[in-house]
């Protein structure tokens, strides 16, 4: 039976890479070899991490003067290393608590700097990009999540800021086009439209180091990685090849103008058969806020009792991954890049004959 | 051509554990979707990671008190880690220099406390073990580097110290047994003994931690990873897989016991063909301080003029990875764990062919 991959990351990757990807763990490019066991140092790895980093500088159409780096630790590691790197003792930060993971990375800056949370919709159990903040004068950076994996939110335009923004872009990165200059700082775990879990991925505007006074531990300094190509030690070897096998996958779909488009259309299905089914809603309450990459929803109070019926055939399906998060409950539908349109439609159509045969 | 890969990490892997490997990429376990796209919560890897963690502790007959991490950085993050969270500032922790990494560990570390460096042997390019140092009566710990990769030695005993043990194992790692009760932690990259590159496993004993008095970022704090068994954020899924199916072959093949028979025959027929034959010598300069691990070996000075056209006949025969590190020269042949007797008598009939030859 076809499986449908609706896994919130860990998530689903084109058919395409996951192939290429498992010939390379027992032969790689046919020198008899598995990559696995190969130098980070050789002329394989070398060629590879290359090519990752001009892809990433082509699609995402980096100007000079930023950097891309190779890390591990995920995002939850970039919360405390950011403030890290970019903040004195004394200097403030603005943060926007848009989610958990928002919340998360407020509470580790907090060790370094002065932290402002200059809006929140924590109140409102997140179900909506708060939006009505104010950078202050002297603020470092203004930090943002971009899209809020629990939630089913998502910055549909970034928040205007005198100051550079710091973005935790793990859930949408590489979803869509967007303009670069006004970032400081991207952060993304590659696990979610980029690669297997294993490696984390920073852009950082070069300009912006260097200017902390604290003394910082060699792994934890964005410098050492700039230096030394990420390459200081042992990167995640086999993380970063599928990462560099699906940066491919974006150039020759379109790239990200190519990619938007398809999301755009998936969500939109997915979406329309929420809002007009009448045993399904939305839990986000700003439709502008909704996610292209989580879409959240419940059952509506009257058929509330159904919810383990209907999930009960979703795995019937094949629909794996469906399980909204324990702090919103219901269903969560996982449409990351690579996800097809024959997926949505395949849950589309199981939510419309649920429908008819229950409502 | 039956290639022989000596390299010195990321290394060679045991064969069955490739193919498995390969297989969960494309289907994992016939569930019709891959590792690589499944949710780190998920049933399939709460099994991977729980038998990891049991098959850990069964093969290092671990003591209570001791818990097993699998975190990512690789060994130059535990060397900032570590003191982070074992030694206050004002307080004193030994260390030894046995290495380029004995060196960056002690670098990172005087960022956190009072580092005494007890015994060095810097000023002989690290050809021995240096074994003379005395432990201060106040120091927290001992930090030792068990096998140095780039210099061929290793601690055949380790050390006695009233103070725990504190040991980056990166690359003898499960290559033999060892009484783990006088560490108080040891550190290992993968990329040796154990996977791929991209998880680096950490055994502490608890008790040593929630003495320091400075904040620690969650993911620096080693208690962060205990609490939540590895998965306080999403951990390197396929990495933590490989290792497990590596950590089932060393069961299978006897554990350490057994591992540690053929790493012996393996490096005595080396050393044996490295003493004998006119055209090599070995580089380390105490011969008890020889890494199982590690073959450094150079050409004697009579025929220095001949390596590269050795090295080309390694080459040639399908041996790679042999180079030594820039700062040893000559050759280096890491034969960790997986690397079949058969591999390392062909290397050593090309030794002794190429000696009848030339020499």
């Amino acid at each position: 039976m076809k499986q449908h991959n609706f896994s919130a990351g860990p998530a689903i990757l084109p058919a395409s890479v996951l192939k290429e990807a498992a010939k390379a763990v027992t032969n790689y490019n046919g020198i008899g070899l598995s990559l696995l066991e190969l130098s980070h140092r050789g002329p394989e790895f070398t060629a590879i991490i290359e090519e990752a980093n001009a892809l990433m500088r082509e699609i995402l159409e980096l100007p000079d003067g930023y950097q891309v780096l190779w890390l591990t630790g995920g995002a939850s590691t970039q919360f405390c290393m950011a403030p890290m790197n970019l903040l004195n003792e004394g200097e403030t930060a603005a943060y926007i608590d848009s989610g958990v993971w928002a919340n998360k990375a407020i509470k580790e800056a907090k060790l370094f700097g002065n932290i402002d949370v200059i809006a929140s919709s924590k109140e409102q159990n997140y179900t909506f990009i708060p939006k009505n903040g104010k950078v202050p004068k002297d603020a470092k950076y203004l930090h943002i999540t971009s899209n809020n994996t629990i939630y089913g939110t998502q910055w549909a335009k970034f928040p205007k800021s005198s100051a550079p923004l710091v973005c935790d872009m793990s859930s949408d990165f590489l979803s869509r086009p967007f303009d670069v200059k006004p970032f400081g700082l991207i952060y993304a775990g590659a696990q979610k439209n980029l690669g297997p879990a294993g490696t984390t991925v920073v852009i950082v505007r070069e300009d912006l180091l260097g200017t902390v006074e604290r003394k910082l531990p060699s792994m934890l300094d964005y410098r050492t990685f700039i230096k030394e190509n990420s390459l200081y030690n042992t990167p995640p070897v086999y993380p970063i090849y599928v990462s560099m096998l699906t940066l491919r996958w974006i150039k020759k779909n379109g790239g990200l103008k190519g990619i938007q488009r398809k999301n755009k259309t998936k969500a939109a299905i997915l979406y329309n058969e929420i809002d007009q089914n009448p045993l399904f809603q939305g839990t986000v309450t700003d439709k502008a806020d909704r996610s292209l990459m989580n879409v959240c929803f419940v059952m509506t109070e009257k058929y509330a009792a159904l919810e383990k019926e209907f999930m009960h055939e979703c795995k019937a399906n094949g629909m794996s991954g469906l399980a909204g998060h324990r702090s919103v409950g219901g269903f969560r539908a996982s449409i990351y890049n690579a996800m097809p349109k024959s997926s949505v439609q395949a849950l589309v159509d199981l939510m419309s004959d649920f429908a008819k045969r229950k409502g």
